[in-house]
């Protein structure tokens, strides 16, 4: 069996590490925060080889951005209800449950800490968003090939997101459906 | 000599003190970061005694406060120009110099590290913003006496401070003066 095989057989060795390396990322995320912990940490944790991890992903910012990630796509995927208003509303409740539940502002935390661990940890953040940017798009493509007048990804990043990021970071105001819904109105 | 002349005394022993302190903590912030640093480690480098810190700003969250309050107040006051659309510019203006520069989003951080340190800290992150908010409120207030529409402070922070902020924490888009007078504008 060669690698490219077991990359793809979702049950195999491959997806198993996976699995136990990102859950021992969130495990570490948890107990001490962003920027406390190794890979070598997270290697003996997972019960893999650092080299492992290495190999796989290439550095610790890259690992953590995998993690976030794949995070977001499984809680925050980008709806598709066939309007823009709907799949802007979806999606903008979707983040404000993430965002006020357990987990919190894991994702500015993230991005916190990638900022301040130089080049490569910039890198990773550029990449996460990136990925997250090319989703909305896509969102914003479809609601254009249906004929309806579209914001551009940094408008609904401006006035939908980042409200909603800041009154939870500085513990300000709340996320009311209404609120909500009408960060998207007022954007639309 | 009593406390209270002394406390008016700009030169006096209590405002030396305060100044060693807040640039022990501005020093230890640049090379630990938040949460990475102890009252005793404060009070070590500034020379002082731990009970001169605990007396006067009762815990390291107060004190990492008012060191931020300090610097906002001094770096960004807020303005007085006569009109709402000149003041919320100007501000929004200082805003954008600030955390495009060499300190970043040292606001930010704070946040980020108070939230995470319980009660406590969140308490003076909120005693924080709610002194901000003060200062904000009495330039809008000044506009609606001026018998302009001023929004709420609220709106202010929603649609400017926070589209600026998650722009730079997440390294998109740029804040040219033309971006940045553009969010003044379009919540006028």
């Amino acid at each position: 069996m060669n690698d490219g095989q077991r990359a793809r057989r979702p049950g195999g060795r491959s997806a198993r590490v996976g699995a136990e390396v990102h859950q021992a990322v969130t495990d570490l995320i948890s107990e001490r925060g962003y920027g406390n912990f190794t890979v070598g940490e997270v290697a003996a944790r997972a019960g893999v080889a650092d080299s492992s991890i290495y190999r796989r992903w290439g550095s610790l910012e890259t690992l953590l951005t995998d993690v976030a990630l794949t995070r977001l796509n499984t809680r925050s995927p980008m709806p598709d209800t066939g309007s823009l208003a709907g799949d802007l509303r979806t999606y903008a409740a979707q983040v404000a449950r993430e965002i006020t539940g357990p987990e919190g502002l894991a994702v500015v935390r993230l991005a916190v800490a990638l900022s301040s661990t130089g080049q490569q940890g910039q890198q990773a953040r550029d990449d996460l968003l990136a990925e997250r940017t090319r989703q909305l798009q896509s969102m914003l493509d479809r609601a254009g090939e249906r004929g309806e007048r579209a914001p551009d990804a940094l408008e609904v990043l401006d006035h939908i997101m980042a409200p909603m990021y800041i009154r939870v970071l500085l513990g300000v105001g709340r996320l009311t459906p209404e609120y909500v819904d009408g960060l998207v109105d007022r954007l639309l």
